[in-house]
C-alpha cells in the first residue's frame, strides 16, 4: 500500500481520501451561493487554507495558537490601530493586491509601479500651493522634491492632483500624537507643464507598531519590524489610473535587510542629494545653517483601465 | 507572448513573476525563524494565502471586506463568544484539524471516530454515578444511554472517565444561560467491566451562534447555521488515545441537509430508539407519562501514541 510523504511524517491513502472528503464536502456547501463572485472566493479559500492545514499537519495546540492569535489581534484593533492590515502587510498579502490590482502599463514610458498605501493616510490634508511646505512644523531634514506628472505617452498631465505624506524624524506620523496636529501632509496641483515641487522631510525609517502579536510573531520569526525610509505619493487626474505609492532612499540599509511590509520596488529607489547648509535653495529659502537634500520623481500615470 | 489564463483575465508572464517573486521574498524573510516549526508554518501559510489571493485575483475592495470581517469577528469575540473558533468550524478547518491528529486506528477492532470539540465543554462538570442523570433541570426528553469502553484489543476500561454535555431541547447549553446554571453536563466512570450508563436529553438541533459577521457569510452563501442533533462526549483513560466525539442522531434531517460544522461521520450516526411513555425504564425509574428514548454507543479507545 503506498503512502505519501509528509513533513510531518507518512499519510496512508486511506487518511488523505478522509481529508479530502472533508475539503470536497466543504467547498460543496457553498455551491448554492447567490453570488458568483462570493462563491468563488470562499471555495478558493476553503481549499488553500485546507492544503495549509494538512500540509503542516497542524496539531491540536498549533490550531489554539492561531485562535489565541487571532483573538489577540482582534482585540488590539480599535479606530487608530488595525493589526489585521499590520498581518496583512508582513504577510505581503497587501503588496500582492496591490500588485494584481495595479499591473504593469507601458506605453512611449512605462507606468510608475505602485506600492502599498499604508494606515496613515488622512483625507482632509491641507493644499499647499507649488513650492510650498507640507512639513507643519513636523521635525526633519528639509527636502526639496521636484518632479513632472505625464501619461504614458509622454503627455503632460496639468491640474493632476499630488497627495503627499510621510513620518517626522522621530518616526510618527502626525495621526499618531495625541494633540490633533496636522503635520507632514498636503496636497498640492500640477501645474500647466504638469511640473511640481515642494519642500518636505528627508524620509528616515521607522517599525510598524509592533507593540502587539504581530510584533510578537515578527520577534519569533527574527524578521525586523521597520520599514524602509518613505514618502508617500497619491497622484489622481481624470481618465488616469490612480497611482497610490512611494519613493524610497537609495542607500537605505534597511531596503537591503528587508521593508517589513514587502513595498519597495526597485524603479521607486531615488537619490536624495545632500546639500551643505547655506547651498542656495532652488526657490532662495533661506535655511539659515540646516543641512537640506533634493530628490526628483517623475510620475507616469496608466490609463484609468489599464 | 503565452499568457497564464485566470479565472479573472489573462496574466502576462511579467506579471505572473513579479506576483510570484514577491512570493518568495516574503517566504525568504522567514528564512531566519529560530524555531524550525515556526519557520514551516509560516512560510507555508505565507504560499498558500498568496495562492488564494493570486488565484482569485482578489480587488482591493474584497481585500479590505476581509479585513472588515476580521475586524468584526475579533471585536465579537469576548470570553463567552468566539467567532473565530466559529469561523474555523464553518470552514471546516477544526475538522481537519481533528481528522488530522485523530488518525484512523484498528486493532481487532477500529477505534471511535472523533469529531469537533466545541466550544461549550466545562472542566468541573458534576460527577454522577453510572446510571444517574446528567440533565440538572434542562428541559427534554429522557433518554437512556448506556455502553461499554474498550481498546482495540477488545479488552474493557475499568474506571475510564466519560464526559458528556448536550444543549437542552431550546438549543441552549447551560453556559448560554445568565444564571450560572449547571445543566446537561457531568462525569461519570466506567464500572470494572467497561460499563457505563446515565440519563440525558435526546438531543435536538441548534444553530451555531449567527447574529455576528460568520452568520452573515453563513446568510449571504445560503448555508444553514443549524448542528445536526448531538451528545458530546470526551472519554480518557491512562495509555490510551483521548477521544472527544459526539454522537449523532439516526433520521435527524439535518444530517442530509448538512451539519454546518462538518462534524458528521457516520460510524457515529446511532438509532436513538423511541419508547412510549409508561414503558418500562432500565433502571425502574418512574417517568411517569413522559416518552422517553434510549441509545447505545460503545466506546474504542486507541492506544496513545497512535
Amino acid at each position: 500500500m503506498s503512502h505519501t510523504t509528509h513533513p510531518q511524517g507518512t499519510i496512508s491513502p486511506e487518511q488523505a481520501a478522509v481529508e479530502q472528503e472533508l475539503v470536497d464536502t466543504v467547498v460543496a456547501s457553498f455551491e448554492k451561493a447567490g453570488d458568483p463572485r462570493l462563491k468563488q472566493i470562499m471555495q478558493s479559500l476553503t481549499r488553500h487554507l485546507h492544503n495549509f492545514v494538512r500540509e503542516v499537519r497542524l496539531t491540536e495546540d498549533e490550531w489554539n495558537t492561531g485562535i489565541e492569535f487571532l483573538t489577540a489581534a482582534g482585540h488590539i484593533t480599535d479606530d487608530k490601530r488595525q493589526e489585521f492590515i499590520l498581518l496583512s502587510d508582513v504577510l505581503g498579502l497587501s503588496m500582492q493586491t496591490i500588485a494584481i490590482n495595479n499591473q504593469a502599463y507601458t506605453g512611449t514610458a512605462p507606468a510608475t509601479e505602485a506600492t502599498v498605501f499604508g494606515p496613515f493616510f488622512v483625507d482632509d490634508a491641507p493644499e499647499i500651493p507649488i513650492g510650498g511646505d507640507i512639513a507643519g512644523g513636523a521635525a526633519g531634514q528639509p527636502c526639496w522634491v521636484e518632479g513632472t506628472i505625464t501619461d504614458t505617452s509622454g503627455n503632460p498631465v496639468p491640474g493632476a492632483r499630488i497627495e503627499v505624506w510621510e513620518a517626522d524624524e522621530d518616526g510618527f506620523y502626525d495621526v499618531q500624537y495625541t494633540d490633533a496636529r496636522v503635520a507632514g501632509r498636503a496636497h498640492l496641483f500640477a501645474d500647466d507643464n504638469g511640473n511640481y515641487a515642494f519642500w518636505g522631510l528627508t524620509p528616515t525609517p521607522y517599525p510598524i507598531p509592533h507593540d502587539g502579536p504581530v510584533g510578537k510573531m515578527l520577534e519569533a520569526t527574527r524578521r525586523s519590524p521597520v520599514r524602509a525610509s518613505h514618502l508617500h505619493f497619491m497622484v489622481t487626474a481624470p481618465g488616469l489610473r490612480t497611482l497610490v505609492t512611494h519613493i524610497f532612499v537609495a542607500g537605505d540599509p534597511q531596503i537591503e535587510t528587508g521593508d517589513s511590509v514587502f513595498g519597495v520596488k526597485n524603479s521607486l529607489i531615488k537619490k536624495f542629494e545632500p546639500q551643505p547648509a547655506n547651498a542656495p535653495t532652488p526657490d532662495g529659502r533661506d535655511l539659515g545653517d540646516q543641512t537640506w537634500a533634493r530628490t526628483r520623481f517623475d510620475v507616469v500615470l496608466a490609463p484609468a483601465n489599464a
